[in-house]
């Protein structure tokens, strides 16, 4: 680690410099302002938004950025798909499929309730001979998916083996809850990886996919934009690949300060704080 | 690759001459005779003899060594588990239920309808503060699962957190089915993999866990006993590193000459034949 890590406490000249140093505050969706970037895919924009009225938080759609939004993005802006082949077969939650409605992106799979069952002899059938494949699917987009089996999955990996294109929302292997883990998305989605040995392009944190798409939209200064977050493996690498002027980690997450002192470090923060509420943002 | 495999057609001398080189046929599954070894573990071994006696070929159940037998001895034989912390947590089908059954080992998990369904609020409240979990339970074991949901994810990731030991019937990546491929046992492990960031002890072929316990149980001599099979990975891995006296690859199966003459193939067959129709095993 190059440079050790600065810790600013509540009421510290070094808390001030911070502020003044920033305009932008990608923030990792429990904070106070601007850009509130997050890799849960399982709510919209519009849900987002929902959410952080009823924390008393003011926000506005086009500052919520999610891995769902910038999946759906990717795939009706930048992927050039075939005529025929612009279809995508999703393993996740409403959040991506209302993202790629928005988008104007075709889609099968997600929460469709015909695929929340178990795998028959038929389906093996179907599935092998392509009778029960959509030919018009170019693209395997995978979230986290609270109703991911073993039929999802078989269909996915078909299509891969199709030659569709492999998408993920983000690869976090975990996802907390509960002051505990469940499976993440990038645990969703690893069956497909391990059967078809390829890797998926990840749209989320630290995915630099996912920093050149908020670029675009808000026009910011790299230099004078700072990336808050909990995470070391995805919002501090992602703030540090990208460039950014600044890197706060905010203890109160997943990572310590062990974290990053640690041979092999996923990822060192330039501050760090013990809460955001450490920050008097309003001032 | 150090010696290119020799390739036997029907009536070559070469064949007679193989015939006669071993004893033992640790053959994978579709063969004649003496041990089978498969790392399918939705089966038992009664299950498998049953197969067997339908499609003609006579077979005893102690003849017949699979991952959910294999697994099961490990835990009731190797595994030195304290008293209080012998259950196991199984995350696959019937075969390695009544394997740890014939074993008398205690488990939960596997077939249970009660974990056939989606994960609820209070499930994951009840995973997160361990009101859920069995305090007994000291093994997760993962095979092949075809009802595999988030619910048994989140268990199996729990117990592992708590310091369960891992294991994994087998860890193949890919199950062929229908002249195509759909997700294996080792696909279905690895979302426990990629959370808890430990390797299972796989018990399976090509783990030589497996043929020590074939070993022990036949009395063989390696030098005179050969590995019938048609996966590179598993079954001519399995017959290399356990030093047998051969292995032959069947081309009839998911690998073909091409994939042990790449630079890095998995493992290099001594003998291989188109089908095992080649070889009159009853000469």
């Amino acid at each position: 680690m190059s440079q050790p890590p600065k810790y600013l406490t509540g009421d510290s000249p070094a808390i001030q410099e911070f502020l003044d140093k920033f305009d932008v505050f990608l923030i990792d969706c429990d904070g106070k302002r601007t850009v509130f970037v997050t890799n849960n895919s399982t709510k919209s924009r519009q849900e987002y938004r929902k959410k952080f009225t009823s924390l008393g938080i003011p926000s506005d759609v086009e500052d919520i950025f999610g891995s769902a939004y910038s999946s759906a993005v990717y795939v009706s802006r930048i992927l050039d798909l075939p005529e025929g082949k612009r279809k995508v077969f999703v393993i996740g939650e409403a959040g991506i499929e209302a993202e790629l409605r928005a988008e104007g992106v075709d889609f099968i799979g997600g929460t469709d309730p015909a695929l929340r069952r178990d795998i028959s002899p038929e389906d093996f059938a179907g599935i092998a001979d392509g009778s029960l494949l959509d030919p018009e699917v170019g693209v395997v987009l995978a979230g986290l998916d609270f109703h991911i089996n073993y039929l999802k999955l078989s269909l996915g990996y078909q299509y891969l083996r199709r030659g569709a294109v492999f998408l993920a929302t983000n690869t976090d292997s975990t996802l907390p809850m509960s002051h505990t883990f469940f499976p993440g998305a990038g645990s969703i989605s690893i069956p497909l990886v391990n059967m078809s040995q390829q890797q998926p392009v990840a749209l989320g944190k630290p995915s630099q996919a996912m920093m050149d798409a908020v670029e675009g939209k808000f026009q910011l200064d790299r230099e004078r934009t700072c990336m808050i977050g909990d995470r070391l493996d995805t919002d501090i690498k992602f703030g540090r690949e990208g460039r950014l002027g600044g890197t706060l980690a905010v203890l109160t997450g997943v990572h310590k300060k062990e974290d990053w002192e640690r041979e092999g470090a996923a990822a060192v923060p330039a501050y760090y704080v013990d809460s955001l509420a450490s920050l008097n943002l309003d001032a």
